[in-house]
């Protein structure tokens, strides 16, 4: 029986998730894996909050250096979430040469170009399967299973809190106002929301699907990143009629030798598996060109699928010698490929929402404009007057650049007859 | 760098699909995990055959024993499928101290305790991903991502045939011959489909499943296990107007301290997302007590999702010197869990269709015969009348045991006011 001594960091609601499993299931893990899995230390500035989790006083610390120079310790779990002090702490623990397992995004899609090349040299495992998806296994899909394809796609629902406020706009027909209110009532939702709904929280885990999927290290901040605080439940609505459901999709898409990652409300066919994944639920789409087409489904947060997720981590590395399949310093550092930067760049099809007054030749105008910088329509309703005499006009287009987009809808918003900002979400599948 | 030194036994589609990967993606497969695959030895009976890849003369062997006593060969890759000689290979290829990977279902379903056993004495790994829906990657993900949890269920569309022939009868409408005809002309269906639309191909895979699951090593032989042949196309449009799709599912299910394992075909609400799985895909639901529910989608058969997933096993076992996750002899020998071997004692919810003549009192004297054997009547339907005077009516009952149904129908089927034998589909979900 091989004794693996873990470090934890952070005992909040995960930390005390994740020591609630391993003590509740170390005779049965020891049972399955051969591993006696052994929390050695728990560190947390704040040893006084009440706990769902009762641990030995004699394994709590205040002090982070009792975990990172501690020689008993082999995998150090940092749980504290957020860039500092979380990255000093994975650094050294890495030098001191103790493995790691963590759950944070934030850290690993802003560094963990850094932090893999340390590892590396120093041939070390990093395991932060809990990072994107919760429970779902993508991380270890796209790092191991998948290993011998080349993708085209990674689309993503990969933020359950954006996902229940759309699905109850869908569903119930509310503003996105009071379905955050409902999601905060239930508690899928913060008070502070602002990283789930500005689509912030789906940009750090794109990053890091696109560098495991593409090789591709690229920063949250180049990132284009729209949030779904804007959508309007009409749209939701004309977008069904259509056959569409309306998603915040995280992508990744091959676009010659450039790759594409973009972060937006997306409408997708009704068809498609993505269009039926409600709630807070997490759903990620690849396309490779040995396994075709996958889709991994399941719930993307909480303690306990967060909690599954670091456990095998720690026993993927304890039960290796030489820890988790490493990700060698080319997975993360391709050059050859470049990052589509610019969202003008960008080829898409687009579903667009006029508001024009009750005029003739408001059609004619409108589609004149488009056909002036090279967009097709492939589809056009005229939806019943309201009172105010505004006609909402929905259009589908076939593809077109980003940049002809945005020309055409500045004309087209400067036009009197036009009485609000013309709503327009990109369509994908 | 580390060499890694494949023997490759079977060189048919599925050899032809890994060697073409192996040899176009060296140096790609090279720079993302740092190990050089390189293929030593291909053994097949049949060295004339045209193949879809070229090789050289000298690695072209009819020999099995250049390839299991060769010491330089590290991994067995075992393509030959069936039980023999295929478990030999497999059986003394680890007793030589080699590694194995097989996409081989048969064997494992079968023979698999015994080819762990061996492998954990030895100290050495079985790769098995390609047993279980081609390219999507459920048995790592049951053997390392999940092994934190107790699952409850696993529910599997795991026989891309069978699913592809329910989808074309219900987009259709055609009979079970006429769209077993179309799955062939399509490449889709075998001249011989037996192993398939029987659902023991399924069940070969269900056992697979159930020993990673559950840790029950239950032989195919006694998994209850019932085709799609009797399948009729008014019973797919029937569960329709109910809300349900026709599903063949391979089922894995905690029933108290026992097993429930069983494949057949079944209804599934239309919201679920099993239910909206068309056309060749596989797709397994699983849920656990800290995951919660997940399912996995993509292509479970064909030689480009097959090689990716054994090309994952020969990399994972390669780049960790202890090779992948061990199977511990506990994890395949749980003494306490019983598998329910008598499908009379499983619990479910039924679907019937009668064919009764037109008189009145038919459904008070069904409804007597079911209600005396404790089944209790959900919703009933009695469809338009056809020209041959025989009245359908549709069913749904609230859960009962089988052996209880059963009873009833023997009953029902020989009263004189029923012109053909009840239908009747078990009900999921």
């Amino acid at each position: 029986m091989k004794t693996i001594n873990i470090g934890l960091v952070g005992f909040g609601t995960i930390g005390s998730g994740v020591v609630k499993v391993l003590q509740s299931r170390r005779l049965y893990l020891k049972k399955k894996t051969g591993l006696d899995i052994k929390i050695k230390w728990i560190c947390d500035k704040d040893l006084k909050m009440k706990r769902s989790v009762k641990v030995g006083k004699k394994i709590l610390t205040r002090s982070i250096g009792k975990v990172l120079y501690d020689p008993g310790i082999d995998i150090v779990v940092e749980l504290v979430g957020g860039i500092h002090p979380a990255k000093d702490i994975v650094m050294e623990a890495l030098r001191q040469g103790k493995h790691v397992v963590t759950a944070n995004k934030a850290l690993i899609s802003e560094f963990g170009g850094e932090i893999f090349r340390l590892a590396d040299e120093l041939g070390l495992s990093v395991g932060f399967e809990a990072s994107v998806g919760g429970g779902v296994p993508i991380i270890k899909a796209l790092r191991e299973s998948f290993v011998a394809n080349r993708l085209d796609v990674i689309y993503g629902i990969v933020n359950g809190t954006s996902n229940f406020i759309l699905s109850k706009m869908a569903e119930e027909g509310l503003s996105f106002g009071d379905a955050l209110a409902s999601a905060q009532g239930l508690g899928y939702a913060e008070r502070n929301s602002y990283l789930d709904v500005s689509g912030q929280d789906s940009c750090h885990k794109l990053s890091i699907l696109a560098l495991l999927g593409f090789g591709i290290s690229a920063r949250p901040s180049i990132i284009y990143t729209e949030g779904i605080e804007r959508i309007e439940p009409v749209d939701i609505s004309f977008a069904k009629e259509l056959g569409y459901a309306l998603k915040s999709l995280a992508i990744a898409k091959k676009d010659g030798d450039a790759l594409d990652l973009r972060v937006h409300p997306t409408l997708i066919p009704k068809s498609h598996l993505l269009a039926n994944v409600n709630g807070v639920y997490n759903a990620i789409f690849v396309k490779g060109d040995l396994i075709g087409e996958q889709l991994f489904y399941g719930e993307g947060a909480g303690a306990a699928p967060t909690s599954s997720a670091v456990i095998s981590d720690i026993i993927s590395i304890a039960s290796h010698t030489s820890g988790c399949l490493k990700l060698k310093k080319a997975t993360f550092s391709k050059k050859e490929a470049r990052v589509v930067e610019k969202i003008g760049e960008i080829r898409t099809k687009y579903y667009m929402r006029f508001s024009a007054v009750d005029k003739p030749g408001v059609l004619a105008r409108v589609s004149g404009i488009l056909g002036k910088h090279k967009i097709s329509i492939a589809s056009v309703t005229q939806k019943a007057r309201k009172a105010q005499k505004i006609v909402p006009i929905v259009m589908m287009t076939h593809e077109a650049l980003e940049s002809d987009m945005a020309a055409a809808l500045k004309e087209i918003d400067a036009l009197s007859m036009m009485k609000r900002k013309t709503v327009r979400v990109r369509v994908e599948g």
